[in-house]
């Protein structure tokens, strides 16, 4: 199913087969199913072939020990784990930063590393009942956790962020955060926060980072970014003057840049740098530089 | 900042004023400022006026104990608290239902009540740190919670659904899940999962629920819904056929609908019945079916 090929992290092709899920006896004899394969993550970082630029996929016999987590289904219908461990040091493997691996794989096998790699994450950090403090186990492959001493059942995060270019005159604003590298811009974003919407969540961060007030906000697409579980919904709007307010624990610079500014930029030919094709920041970017 | 006016629990005048939270100081002094207000929330229902169609706002001195969140600056940058207690016997208010108060308050007011309840509701279910399993102390004015033993910050989860309309023909897919009661339909909805986008959630849900297959999937409005804490996307989607194949346990009963139908049943004259104008899903109907 791929929607929107052309940003990263997108295009899973593996069935998630969610009915599957909750039948413990059907993602057993996966799990023992001789195509079965597994995404080793070590750290976090998936493997990926020596020498190339695949994910590995490992035999259940070349499996370690750690969290498993069902993926899916590929399109001949075999199994596909993701497991949290360290791979035998004979496997002809390379533990790959996940961004590294999200820029390099292409037709939607990112995305595979972004579900694995966030889901890993969360059973990492996610150990113990919110609730009452106890324990807690993998239920339903990998999908939940399950509090035995309080009845609590606990799902993976997914946070929404929204990540905006407000524009006015021409031109559209970016900024550095305070951890940027110098010379690094890119679209501003803020997590949703609760009891409101999307729409009002960019008119909110604009306000807050950049002193902006903004109307007409368009949602324009979105992507799954697994640092470590972050929805990203892109955005455009329309701010009601240029004069900026900046929130410096948050934006160290910021600019109103024109959109024959942003072509350079994105051929790497400009005044500053951009970030790269694999984030919706760059989409953004290069959707609003394309338009007339 | 009303961006979605028609859409319930949207339009907060509340400004969140976010650098206050990390300057406890400014927060006792707000808390303590002779125009603080209260909404007090007993079980989660927010107190209203007696005899009134208005929230009702405690003054400090009216307040319970209990969990505090500073939800921003009025109009007048007078603050505003959430506190999750129970009132005096003799103040003049009504613990209220969330979702009747939400019905029935209008100019964005219903909005307070969504972050108010959302927030309240993470305390009450997250004492205790997912990393460690040890207490956690709430911090930032009521938004996140610190464990001291392990070091981890908390935040309240903002859980992004999609609900969706999936058209064909002239036709859209409306559903009844089991724990409806007979004769009520709804778009179908579904939380994203981590890894995918908002688009390919649709593609899934609408996959999983109703086995039809959908392409163009376009996001249309958005709004927080706080049972807990989900953040509505509402989007259409261009479904490739007309059969269906139901997941029984998520759709008991599901069914291709006219405009003509959905008007009737908007008007509440139909042979089943939609979601009230609080819920995005008749928002959704009613744009769908005023469509040409």
């Amino acid at each position: 199913m791929i929607l929107n090929s052309l940003l990263g992290y997108t295009g899973n092709m593996l069935d998630r087969a969610d009915h599957l899920r909750r039948d413990s006896a059907a993602i057993h004899a996966a799990r023992m199913h001789p195509t079965a394969r597994f995404l080793i993550l070590e750290d976090l970082k998936p493997m990926m072939a020596e020498g190339g630029a695949e994910l590995f996929w490992a035999r259940r016999s070349e499996c370690p020990e750690g969290q498993q987590v069902f993926l899916g289904l590929d399109s001949q219908g075999e199994p596909r784990f993701a497991v949290d461990g360290k791979p035998d040091d004979d496997l002809p493997c390379v533990a790959t930063d996940a961004r590294a691996a999200g820029a390099i794989l292409a037709d939607g096998r990112a995305a595979i590393i972004a579900q694995a790699r966030s889901v890993l994450d969360w059973h990492r950090r996610h150990g113990f009942c919110a609730n009452c403090g106890a324990p807690t186990r993998p239920e339903k492959a990998g999908y939940s956790r399950q509090c035995d001493a309080c009845g609590a059942e606990h799902f993976p995060r997914v946070d929404p962020v929204v990540i905006m270019l407000a524009e006015k005159d021409g031109m559209a604003l970016v900024g550095r955060g305070p951890h940027f590298p110098a010379g690094f811009f890119s679209a501003l974003a803020g997590f949703v926060e609760p009891g409101e919407s999307l729409e009002e969540a960019v008119a909110r961060e604009l306000h807050e980072e950049a002193g902006i007030r903004v109307h007409s906000v368009r949602y324009a697409a979105s992507q799954p970014w697994p640092f470590p579980s972050s929805l990203m919904m892109g955005a455009f709007a329309q701010a009601e003057g240029l004069e900026l307010a900046l929130d410096e624990s948050e934006i160290a610079e910021a600019r109103w840049v024109s959109r024959e500014e942003v072509r350079s930029v994105l051929r790497g030919e400009g005044a500053w740098s951009a970030p790269p094709p694999l984030a919706i920041a760059h989409w953004l970017l290069q959707t609003w530089a394309q338009q007339p």
